[in-house]
């Protein structure tokens, strides 16, 4: 994008706002939790849209959401609202949701079909590529190809959609890509359908959402449903006498399961790159338990219609977890992918959407009530902690505590991902 | 107003917000929509109201709505209430709405009939020229005369209300009165009744809605309604062949009504004057399409009983447009007025007015749905093409883009006259 | 509560909201009204939080609340959550309502019963004294010692609860416990058990409920149901011919009435503390009018179960107002008692509750709608007037007016009051 002024920044105070937010990333605590300001100042939500989201690939949305040409979705992220179409060709793009006229917004619809881009005001046109190719009144020496729609990258990682608005991207998404393909291939969830969509509201900041979602040291006293199918031993304990037996039988299972998995050609070792590049993620295929078939109320498939090819319908649940804002579970029968949207400093929207094989047969193969249930009911009972938590942090007796060494790593990543991309986005827009 | 002590801002960053003020006035592209900042910044909306709002002449209601001795109504601008009476010698006054003592709303009401002006809180008491009548338990020193009420500056223009908030108004409003009561005067507005009244919420800035005023360009594709009895070219196109001949015999059109409006007395002649004062204004008569009589859904009168002494009913449409916030048809049948009201940077307020003779009876005479039809069809879809422009504004990918020269002369001569009005009067309280 | 690390403000324009602030105190005009800021400023209600609620005793609640070991409420000042609990042995504590692991909201209810204190997120669980006696995987160094949760200070006087968020309380709480025991102990408040509690929300800056509340100027013409048991006189008026008998046969009654209950043992002399001391109180016992026995609409007693060892109903109404939030009512059937919340500059929360003696029998003894009827009306009228007195001062034409030197002499007290305590407490934290 080319802007032909030089910004003029809405807050003027922001030279001590970003004073006080370095000072934040400077001191903060390795360790524990971050410290207030993080989670309740307006000043410190726009730096994490202008560092965190603006500057990063962010996950939006799955392929599924547009199987033909013309379809379009609109994704926002701040105020940035985002015109996601796929084209003749089936390539999808994505623009600003913007008309270079008067800067209407273009499609006010979440998702739909079109021809070309119209814009409801005056009715300049837009082809599918973003050009400007129809509008009326504007004189015989105006350019129409200098008013072409801005374009917002994307890449389609086997099916998950990631944009970034930046002008440069982070580079690395190419290695993220290749490491992460040969996990996500086999599932082909761009050959699957949306099954389900929902979006729900928690009175948070989006930084408490993330962290709830990094470990499960919460899991045991809150989700019910999810601890179903989740063995025990999966994500962390502090080992004692107590555990020993459980934890050692636990990795006995994995390695079992992985070795049978890897024999079918399905990667599950895991990879753990959190807070070590730009792009961090993680990635492991493990264990389900009971049936060990799907995250479902009794771990048996949801859709008897299997992903791809698949004969088997123990694969466990391939987890894909990617900073700042999103992860996945891949099983044999559904994909189930997460996207957390900031709205405001105390404010987040997290979109569910659940995916089947394009031919899977709703009320035949599989019904939505039993294929979301699971984290319909988690999510719901998520939001509630993300709520006490933000409600928790605005007293003022909190202090940053004490993240467990055992079961709270990944929070103690994505807080040193988040404190360090702050710092070098800060110092770089100097 | 005389003030006991210096004013203390509630925002005590506004040196630097000035500043970007300054420095974005400055800038502005000729030609061009405005930056994103005037359309978003609750700074720049503060701004807004203090060189804008409270510096010029207003439109806030029709006389018809206060008829009687006592009659009162109430209109709000940002936080001031103002209140307005027609006092025993059928004055209209104006008088901030808060009582000296303690600063107590005095009335609540939109509209309504009073003898005296009675505080609610402690009975102070004042008489219809806002004098203090009586307070009790004040004490034998309390001078009653220090505590009038606070007048504001009113202006009935032929039956069209204006008020000031400055000390000092803008002192051209008598010449912009003496070009004007040719033109309003024989459709003795002041002889009419209020038919109804509508107010109407925009999730938009308060420009946005004067800028959709001030162009058809965006008629054809979104008021089907209103275009029925506007002519196509009475608003601005591109010339060329395609529409050589249209556009001549549309002026041709203008020129005979012109003749025959001219002869009986009711001027039509076009004055242009937006942008070249300070109580910029413009006005044409200009015919209707088809039956020709009236904005209404089949061009002909929505009232059987014409205004004035009417007894041609092909009048075509008198329009009055007043800086900052107004727009008026007058008909030979009805008159319809637009107040547009500015609540926060991103929320405005539109209310309507339509008029008709006062003795017209609803039912025999007219109908309110046959009467309002147009423009609240037309009011709804404007409000939707101001909210899908504030919401593309506000995307981090905006930038001002080119106004048609041959469809948005009038929306050009808006920015003009704004950023004009906000450069002299910034400068003037520094 | 020790604090680790040094406090970083969220709002960065900190220093210049506080010199607004202070030259707003600094030239305050003494017997008028506030500035607009001070009801209308973000700025000023963060200062207010910090300088008036975080540092002086605030009334929160009534010991009949917590009848039983293990009973809690929480209680909200600012963004503070307070956790109150009553442990086995019968002691009253107060703690931050938050967890020293992430921050978590331990108890989102406002009232209920538990044993020990488990937070909802990773079950760390306090026992009733605040100490943590369990976190899993926290790991062998962890010190639970240091992770107790954070103590607010508490006091029960004669079953009014009063706490305060600062480090170091104001010292003359005990002074003034001392000075209104006598006054209070023989109503046997803590034998009480609460029959009602209503909470409204007003749109208004906490202020404006209080200066409502400090006089009777307004009682007249605006709450009929109140002005039956009050007696005109209670509350000052300037005197004049017209009035001298009235006021003089009132100061009789109150002379008689005082011998009358001193000789019961029943302090009822007034006590006028409320602007010579940190912990500003005022206390007077006065004759109702009418049948005399309460606060009622027939000015009978709503409870036929008295109050203690009460066999006399006509004892009047003791009074007792606090700076800077609350105010009570204690009769001889019943106690009626106010906590102003203040949400935001502008919004207030008003919790009333209603007290009778425990074994009065619902029905039988009292109904809650005769108890309740005086107040709930008249907090509804105040209500409305801290509403227009809201909108009132948000006009630019707002002055402060002057207050009447025979009726608002006690608003004029908490202005003194609250500026004096700003200032010092600003002072103090520079």
């Amino acid at each position: 994008m080319t802007t032909t002024t030089a910004p003029v920044t809405l807050h003027p105070r922001t030279g001590r706002a970003d004073a006080m937010l370095a000072t934040l990333l400077e001191r903060r605590r390795p360790g524990h939790s971050l410290e207030a300001p993080f989670y309740l100042s307006e000043d410190i939500f726009q730096a994490d849209l202008e560092h965190i989201f603006r500057r990063h690939w962010i996950f939006v949305a799955v392929a599924p959401q547009l199987p033909e040409p013309g379809d379009f979705i609109t994704v926002d992220i701040g105020a940035d609202s985002v015109l996601i179409v796929r084209d003749d060709d089936m390539q999808l793009r994505a623009f600003h949701n913007v008309c270079r006229h008067r800067g209407s917004r273009l499609c006010d619809e979440h998702q739909g079909s079109l021809g070309n881009i119209v814009c409801p005001y005056h009715q300049w046109t837009y082809d599918l590529e973003g050009k400007l190719i129809h509008a009326d009144h504007m004189g015989e020496t105006f350019l129409r190809e200098q008013h072409h729609l801005h374009k917002v990258h994307l890449r389609d990682l086997e099916g998950l959609i990631f944009i970034c608005l930046a002008d440069e991207p982070p580079a690395d998404f190419e290695e993220v890509a290749a490491r992460m393909r040969p996990y996500l291939a086999p599932h082909k969830l761009s050959e699957c359908k949306v099954a389900a969509q929902v979006e729900i509201l928690e009175q948070g900041n989006w930084k408490l959402t993330m962290e709830n979602n990094r470990e499960c040291y919460h899991c045991v006293g809150n989700h019910p449903e999810l601890t179903i199918s989740l063995y025990e031993h999966g994500f962390g304990a502090q080992p004692g006498p107590q555990n020993a037996e459980g934890i050692a039988q636990f990795e006995q299972i994995v390695r079992d399961s992985h070795a049978r998995w890897e024999a079918m050609g399905l990667p599950s070792a895991r990879i753990e790159e959190l807070d070590t590049r730009v792009t961090g993620f993680r990635t492991q295929r493990l264990p389900l338990d009971r049936a060990g078939e799907s995250q479902t109320m009794n771990t048996e498939v949801a859709c008897r219609k299997l992903l791809a090819d698949f004969t088997d319908k123990s694969l466990g649940g391939l987890s894909f977890w990617t900073q700042p804002n999103s992860w996945h579970h891949f099983m044999s029968d559904h994909v189930v992918s997460f996207s957390v949207i900031p709205l405001s400093a105390g404010r987040t929207m997290v979109r569910t959407t659940w995916c089947v094989h394009k031919d899977a047969v709703e009320g035949v193969d599989y019904t939505v009530e039993n294929l979301t249930a699971v984290w319909n009911a988690t999510n719901d009972q998520d939001r509630r902690l993300v709520e006490f938590s933000q409600a928790g942090v605005a007293s003022s007796a909190y202090q940053p505590g004490p993240y467990s060494p055992f079961t709270e790593g990944l929070v103690e990543a994505f807080c040193v991902w988040y404190v360090d991309r702050m710092r070098v986005s800060l110092t770089a827009s100097r």
